[in-house]
């Protein structure tokens, strides 16, 4: 059987080790140390810093696959382990698209996929052009780094705006400008690639998001025409293929009103599992990191049918305090109210705002999943039940 | 977050670590040796011998909960570990009645639970007055050690089954004998009871056994009554409660033609995750192996609902040869033709008969299910489709 070797100890390694060891794969792990999410569950952890080529190296070798938690490690880099001969997916020449948001929306604009107006910012005055072609809907983002609303700015004047590009020009941050959506929801369509072509997808979900950070998911998307759901279906898998993705892709979309009803447009991608997907470990026959694995490996895609009329996902972020109550008194609580939820836990300390864990229901409508989903998680976060 | 020490290295050990990495529960195991199929897949492996006080001591120090993958570990040890004021689960008291068969019969039969007539079986004249009081329909049982087929004779005549007792109690050989069922098929009824008390039982599965190895599970049992099934459940809820059995607890019965119909009677028992029950995994909203942890550190019980109409598993077991095609070959062409399979391995070598693996499959009907798991568990084995 194959051997993956995964570079990042975060909870998306964690997750694609509980679907490895099912399926009989063997793993390793590059974590910066023993106590990280994932180190703390792969039976071959390798301690090093996935900017440190040599340690890259070291972890690589001899493994049949080599994937990512996240999208950090220097694609100059990667591009020197397929020298090498190793099979990294996905590829610096796709992954560059969720590295760099300009080079993302200049490659979809070009494809004929809908995005938001936007522009390269390199002066004040190419920000001052941009606010005055938008009537001042501006958002400012680094096109490098951002991540969980970090990286985001949304400056209320021209005058602020100018100011702003000027304070962050002069730290040397790549920055381009993008008209603010006017948006009505926020909706994550999510599909795998595997390298020889093969493509599913996952129904299109609603994501929530507080401070920028994934909250909640609901699978699927509530009041959604089917006409909509398969566009945005169709138009993830567009950007996989178009883009070359090897793995999960996430393609996060802003909902808003159009002239002939509800429109989308591409916020974010991310290629790898991610947040609003988190459902589908006990929502759909097969997970975002079976899925993953599979892809990585160039297997066969797994089924993504449903297991029940609605699931939602709601993240334990941690809360301003951790409550004395101490975490597994706080599950028992849970378990004990609802028998039905499925708790997940990434084996980190608390942090305020950090992503701790989150918990799936599976209920037979999506209200009922998000009232008990949404109690069980302000559980966990703070020993009290929501009402 | 808790920590629970497994004592056994083997896939059931494994499958309760993909749990707990979910759960966010702390886990190590006691091998035997690093290449163990849990061995393979838990970050704190214990090296050592579940037979040596020491090793056992050195494991379970600070854990919160100790379990097993089998049934072995010396009572009079795991006595001294709960005397050291460690949590056992099970405990010895109830363990003896999984490890000793006599044992169990006399407290089943005591409790007015249905088992098979049966006799202690000390001399040659015990079996004889026992064959002809049951006019022949004679299975030979060694009380202790048996498993998977092994430790059970069914001698033809009256002279075969004198000179068989003659010769095992000649080696030592504790023996009982039982009347031979005329069993119609195999039942597993399932439960799982924590210390607290909280009991769920799992829909009773049919096994289909092959030279005394369950090859296949079916759930919910085809073709039963809602009665029958019903009590197959209390009886096994009775069996778990009367022996205060903690964790998760296989009754597997016998289903026979009584004078109003379908009956059953216990076969085996055995407290912990079973093999009948690894369609839960892929079947249940709660699989063996998460309540299996949930009960033995006395959580409350997940829900075990059923996710599709029907589940059905069937066993890899090694072959009698290897195929030549690789195993992540096969894995790969049954993955192609059947997304809809979940694929288990666990990480073992080719030995035949060994039980390597197995599939499951949910879909909308049992022979659909089944069709569907033959196949791809045929294909996995011997690298060829069933037809």
């Amino acid at each position: 059987m194959p051997v993956v070797a995964v570079i990042g100890d975060g909870q998306l390694a964690r997750m694609m080790q509980t679907e490895a060891i099912e399926l009989g794969v063997e793993t390793r792990v590059l974590a910066s140390n023993d106590d990280a999410s994932a180190a703390q569950v792969f039976g071959d952890v390798r301690l090093g810093d996935y900017t440190v080529l040599e340690h890259l190296r070291a972890v690589v070798d001899g493994a049949d696959a080599v994937t990512f938690d996240h999208e950090h490690v220097p694609n100059e880099y990667a591009q020197l382990l397929i020298d090498d001969g190793v099979t990294v997916e996905p590829r610096p020449e796709a992954l560059i698209y969720a590295q760099d948001k300009l080079e993302q929306r200049k490659r979809l604009a070009e494809a004929g996929l809908p995005v938001p107006a936007f522009a390269a910012v390199e002066s004040v005055a190419d920000a001052e052009v941009f606010w005055d072609e938008t009537g001042g809907q501006v958002c400012l983002k680094a096109t490098r780094g951002g991540y969980d609303g970090h990286g985001v700015w949304f400056p209320a004047t021209r005058e602020e705006c100018a100011e702003l590009v000027e304070e962050l020009l002069g730290r040397d941050l790549p920055l381009m400008a993008e008209q603010k959506v006017a948006f009505t929801r926020e909706l994550s369509a999510m599909v795998a690639r595997n390298r020889s072509g093969d493509v599913r997808a996952w129904p299109v979900v609603e994501s929530r998001q507080d401070g920028g950070i994934c909250r909640v998911a609901i699978a699927p998307a509530p009041n959604m025409s089917a006409e909509l759901a398969e566009r945005c279906e169709e138009l993830a898998v567009r950007v996989a293929e178009g883009l070359g993705v090897t793995g999960v892709l996430a393609v996060e979309l802003f909902e808003f009103e159009g002239e002939n009803g509800p429109e989308v447009s591409v916020n974010e991608l991310a290629m790898r599992p991610h947040n609003t997907g988190h459902w589908t470990q006990d929502g759909c026959v097969t997970s975002q990191f079976e899925q993953h694995l599979r892809a990585v490996l160039d297997w066969p895609l797994g089924a993504v049918d449903r297991c029940a009329p609605a699931t939602v996902m709601v993240n334990t972020l941690g809360g301003e305090e951790d409550p004395d109550t101490p975490m597994s008194e706080r599950v028992i609580a849970v378990m004990r109210k609802y028998p039905q939820v499925k708790v997940h836990l990434y084996g980190k300390d608390h942090r305020p705002g950090r992503k701790m864990g989150h918990v799936n229901v599976n209920a037979d409508t999506v209200d009922e999943a998000l009232a008990i989903a949404e109690d069980a998680a302000h559980y966990i976060i703070n020993a009290t039940w929501k009402d």
